[in-house]
């Protein structure tokens, strides 16, 4: 492992050191000690703060608007995908997607640009890839609420180099059924609780998703079992049956906007919600991410899955993801990066804040 | 616990005893001793003959018919319903329906008919109540084949002291849909096995159980899905949903015949035969049978669980179901029963075998 990165050279090569620090979710101190030693001898213009395993730097040059630029630092589990490996025009390994070739935008630009237009925050954190209540983002937020605040906060996350605007927010529901015991050899004494479930497959079956346009971006809607689970055992009619659907929303509905339509859908059995969040409007519209689109010379399109954009969209800014790498390879054993995003990103970028 | 249970007494006493000796499966040998040593001193007429924990006994007078009666000796796990209680009219305890009221009434006729018109053979058994292959009359099956040799059986299950005739037989099977894992974010790129099964949980619902009557015997079919799993995680299209489904059919059919039924009725998807017990025939018009249900003065009715007496069926034997107790609260906590159904079935199978 490097002592140090060379944060002003070739972003790819960047992104490769990145990659060979291994940083499964809980083990990134090593990849944050190495961001934030860095960042101290070759940023100094930045004001930079350590905490837990996140690296927090910024510009305080007064301009009338902040930038806040967030990548996290950990990846999913190894899966026989370390070291990097270049091939060509690509730059093959575990987080070449997610994220570090956004990680390695982000360190470049955060060296490279001392007097930006706008002031800029860059938030380097970890635990984003497991349970929500750990992502170091969101212990931000809560101890340190003053380093996400800014006009437009652009979440590094993979997305072919073009604006995904906004996310789609998620909602998981558990619709249950319930029966009367019996044994099978009287089957008729009992009420089958699994063959209850038939009507709400039925109904899932039947479904069809919303298409939304916001903001010239397409939210394509989901609705899908993802769990089914039921009996006593081999002789005995079950009194129960679970089924856990997830639902994926566009932005211009809100968690309980979404809980109301299952509850429609699902009308007349028993809905419980186990777990939601919010989506983020694409916040196109705003001066700031009008100005990044234009930098990228592309077209927004929507973000389906949820990232931590929809944490900016809560406290009001407009927020987007722009990063290198294509987001249907990521958390696949194949993660690759044509080296071209990762330079095209940074050029996007320099042209947009300097 | 007695030294030795009172075989010609009372026999509401000797279901007491009996019950209050636990034999819960696989822990028989304290019962199954007590058994035998009551039959060697109080039935000395009798050929007895110890096996693990089975204990046989058999008249040998040369006569033209021979009886086979069968109980097993174990129960279901102790359920806060020990030791036996009288009630008035009523005998409550675990085994007291399930099956040492039959056991009871087996030993008196066992040490009180020294000469029977019909050869008589009496089976105590155990491991009835788990898995099938550790049941004691399978192995005597094997081991001494003879000994389940005869005209009739009597299988003293109980059957509210009237004729419960053959019995169904149960097959299992596994119906499996697959599918295509996706992210559900965007789940139009998977296949949802979850969905999928809503037309085999239709079919089910739909599902007309037939009615089969055969020598007066109603036996009423079911179709019962009694166990289902899907899911990979709460954000992925499952790609595989199982269900399993449990029938129980009339006795005029065969395991093959069934499984074709099954393959017919879930004509279009993947199923697995994962187990089956053919059932019995009622046999009532044989002579024998006849005659026992002449001396019960009652109306025969369908076995519709799966009892032993398939087992003599398969041997080419009429078998029945006779015995003290509601069959329907065997393996509840409460188990009990009218201390006149016991002297009851003593007394019908006194008049039809001496």
């Amino acid at each position: 492992m490097a002592d140090t990165l060379h944060l002003s050279g070739d972003p790819v090569d960047l992104t490769a050191a990145l990659v060979d620090v291994p940083s499964v979710s809980g083990a990134e101190e090593a990849i944050a000690d190495l961001v934030e030693r860095s960042l101290r001898e070759q940023a100094p213009h930045l004001e930079i703060v350590r905490s837990g395993n996140c690296v927090l730097a910024r510009t305080n040059l007064g301009r009338d608007r902040r930038v806040v630029l967030a990548g996290h630092l950990d990846t999913v589990p190894v899966n026989d995908n370390l070291p990097s490996r270049r091939e060509g025009d690509v730059l093959h390994g575990l987080g070449t997607v997610d994220m570090k070739g956004g990680d390695a935008v982000m360190l470049a630009l955060a060296a490279t640009a001392p007097e930006p237009k706008s002031d800029l925050t860059f938030l380097f954190y970890d635990c984003e890839e497991i349970e929500a209540d750990r992502n170091g983002l969101g212990r931000i937020e809560r101890d340190l609420p003053e380093w996400l605040a800014g006009d437009l906060a652009i979440v590094c996350e993979p997305s072919n180099g073009v604006v995904e605007a906004g996310c789609q927010g998620t909602i998981r529901v558990e619709v249950r059924t319930s029966g009367v015991r019996a044994h099978t050899a009287r089957g008729w004494m009992g009420v089958n609780a699994v063959h209850a479930m038939g009507e709400v497959l039925r109904r899932l079956e039947a479904y069809q998703a919303r298409v939304v346009d916001i903001d010239g971006c397409t939210y394509r809607e989901g609705l899908q079992a993802v769990k089914i689970t039921g009996g006593v055992a081999g002789n005995v009619v079950p009194d129960a049956c679970v089924l856990t659907v997830n639902h994926r929303f566009a932005p211009d509905r809100s968690p309980a906007d979404a809980e109301a339509h299952l509850r429609e859908v699902f009308d007349g059995f028993d809905v419980v919600v186990t777990d939601f969040a919010a989506g983020a409007l694409p916040g196109l519209r705003s001066p700031a991410a009008r100005e990044l689109v234009e930098a990228t010379g592309g077209v927004p399109v929507a973000k389906l899955g949820w990232t931590d954009a929809a944490r900016f969209a809560a406290l009001g800014m407009p927020s987007v993801n722009f990063g290198p790498g294509d987001p249907l390879l990521a958390h696949t054993q194949q993660e690759n990066v044509p080296v071209a995003q990762i330079s095209g990103c940074l050029e996007v970028l320099r042209r947009f804040l300097l």
